[in-house]
């Protein structure tokens, strides 16, 4: 072939199947962060309560500490009526003991006092005299209150590891006392750029066929939403000998390694030469598109994945099938849920069977309209709100057919 | 009343209504971050190009640059024969031009040569003899190519204001070479917790009846998740004065004061005296369960959250009241999408005409179990996978009702 025109050979996998066999071994490290860190990090474990919680049998309303037994039988009409012993002071041990006939007043969360075993409602009480209260409504043993261990049991999970941690998580490992939490290390991911037509986002002036690089900074924020550390590994020239410099180092000090490939077949095939040296190549090619030209390999334990060269298919795929693979390294076992919308597509969705087709959309008044264009074009990402999945069985998706966009946000 | 029991009075508002009528008027003043920690934050007005991209007519595929008129009439019967003038090298200009029969080889993203005005794909060509290629199918002018301004035209937005810049719209950035980014600063959200009873997560031993502040560092979760930055003002005693002063001092320093006052009426009573010295109260009391004893006043345009005691329908209140306030005071104009799933009740939920209530579920094989108990345990929260709102207007929900999860995540 004329003017280094070269042909790429591809053994082409789904996504899902891609993702199902690659399970490169490397896991990150656990590391101690403070409580105020914690919240969307992985547990590294779960972490058991070392005591009950709330700690006290505890008021959940404003009221009177009673024996219940004592209120049965009242009424509006035949009040029970009850000494008032005195009154609990928040955060102190009760000053008063509840005896056959006596209440103690206590606000919500008071400690209730020794002798009681529920705590009626001020509303449905009544100041008869000074020191002495009606009771209206009988309660039962136990209302109005919570036991000492019914939030948390000693040696009860507080945290579920294989997701982050959630706000209300970190509010019960408060609760509990736990200010320093083992978690699984961020997993640094490398970015890698090649394309000897690419320079840097800082290049002020662009000499002609110089395009700067979109996809670094862009696959950097898809790393830290999927909880990765991003780690620039900057731009390498087309060039066999400065790639596997470039990548060695990268693999090196990384636990996943992104490489977005040049655009042209020939650029790819240098890339697709030097990981095949680096590491054992799981996959190359999928059946997705735009992204056929994806590859996944294993260098000793870190994944290495191998990128489209334009932007958009590179920020499609790497959605996909990158930011799984970090969540993975980085102990996510559970698929952390997308948001969606239900639409209806304003026009003709084509596909070819049994690939999975990626189309961006924007959203208007309840309608999905496809975005066409050139793959090349980054343009159609900005614009879009989301996009449509049309699955390998289809053989496209007809206007009016109610698809499920998922979201970008 | 005996023991410092009192009664609150309401002016109880809708959820819909308190937040649609509150309109503080601080805004986050601009600030310039760099590219790389510019995603997720909002930009202060729209981003102009200055120049087109990709800047020069590109190739999108591999083949050859040709004027399109000589191809037309070519088949795999009848071919068009070229003259290979050369190749362009990625990222220069082209060193040669493409006359009448003439064709120059061109990887993907090369820049057009002079003359050319389409790409035959290199899959539609053949090499005949060393120096001359055959093309075995028609090209239209514009095939292969994207132009120059394709992708962006000078001036046009290369980013939205009112949402947070998403991973695609900081490659777009990047691409333009913007590489300094004007942004809203990230609202400064002051948390202050109150009650006698409420201890620091560091104690490690706790008196009778203390509880550790288990809101404050769930809160700051929250408040990042919106966009702000937490700032601590501690644990303030169930005191006027000291109440006072540390609410000042927080409104002083802060685009939103978050208190969650004690959990106690008399203990709520003190925050509400305070909060009406300080600012105009705007709603006090919430159509909402749990979150009735919600509290929202303007103190010189900060607006200030009073959320309920327990820390359970204080992160309730709070994202459905409290996140929404952040974003609106951070720029945020529109509404993130939220993950939902649709599921089938398991058990009936019981509500009140009127209010909105909020319900707590656990997910189990597309079924949704609501998790019934005091709303004081937090326990309920952590084994939740999401929740669902029973709306104003419905009396309750009946079990096998297919009702929509709002997912934590």
């Amino acid at each position: 072939m004329s003017g280094g025109a070269q042909r790429e050979f591809f053994t082409v996998s789904t996504v899902a199947d891609a993702l199902a066999g690659f399970r490169p071994s490397g896991r990150t490290p656990v590391e101690i962060v403070g409580l105020r860190e914690a919240a969307g990090r992985i547990p590294a474990g779960p972490v058991p309560a070392v005591a009950a919680l709330p700690g006290f049998p505890r008021s959940t309303v404003d009221g009177y500490a009673v024996r219940a037994q004592d209120t049965y039988g009242a009424s509006e009409g035949l009040p029970s009526y009850f000494d008032v012993a005195g009154s609990v002071r928040m955060g102190e041990a009760p000053a008063d003991r509840v005896g056959p006939g006596t209440a103690v007043y206590i606000p919500t969360g008071g400690v209730l006092p020794t002798g009681a075993d529920a705590v009626v409602m001020i509303e449905y009480t009544q100041e008869a005299m000074e020191g002495t209260v009606e009771v209206v409504r009988p309660v039962a043993p136990g209302e109005g209150i919570v036991r000492a261990d019914e939030d948390v049991a000693p040696g009860q999970a507080l945290a579920r590891s294989g997701r982050p941690l959630r706000a209300q998580d970190v509010g019960l490992l408060a609760a509990a006392g736990i200010t320093r939490v083992p978690v699984l290390a961020r997993p640094r991911v490398g970015i890698l750029s090649t394309g000897d037509e690419v320079v840097p986002p800082e290049t002020e002036h662009l000499g002609v066929g110089q395009v700067r690089d979109a996809t670094s900074v862009a696959l950097a924020a898809l790393v830290r939403e999927a909880g990765g550390e991003p780690v620039f590994h900057g731009i390498v020239a087309d060039d066999r000998d400065a790639l596997r410099e470039a990548l060695s180092a990268a693999l090196a000090d990384s636990d996943v390694v992104v490489i977005s490939a040049g655009s042209s077949v020939g650029a790819r095939d240098e890339t697709a030469t030097v990981v095949a040296e680096l590491g054992s190549i799981w996959c190359h090619g999928l059946a997705l598109r735009p992204g056929k030209p994806t590859m996944l390999a294993d260098s000793g334990g870190v994944p290495l994945i191998g990128l489209p060269g334009n932007p958009r298919s590179a920020l499609v795929v790497f959605r996909l099938v990158g930011m799984p693979i970090i969540r993975r390294a980085g102990g996510w076992t559970e698929t952390p849920p997308e948001p969606t919308v239900a639409a209806r597509l304003t026009r003709n969705l084509p596909s070819a069977a049994g690939r999975l087709d990626v189309a961006q959309v924007a959203l208007r008044d309840g309608e999905a309209e496809p975005l066409f264009g050139s793959s090349s074009l980054l343009s159609i990402l900005i614009t879009a709100d989301g996009y449509v999945m049309v699955p390998e069985e289809a053989t496209g998706l007809a206007a009016g057919t109610e698809v499920e966009v998922i979201l970008y946000s």
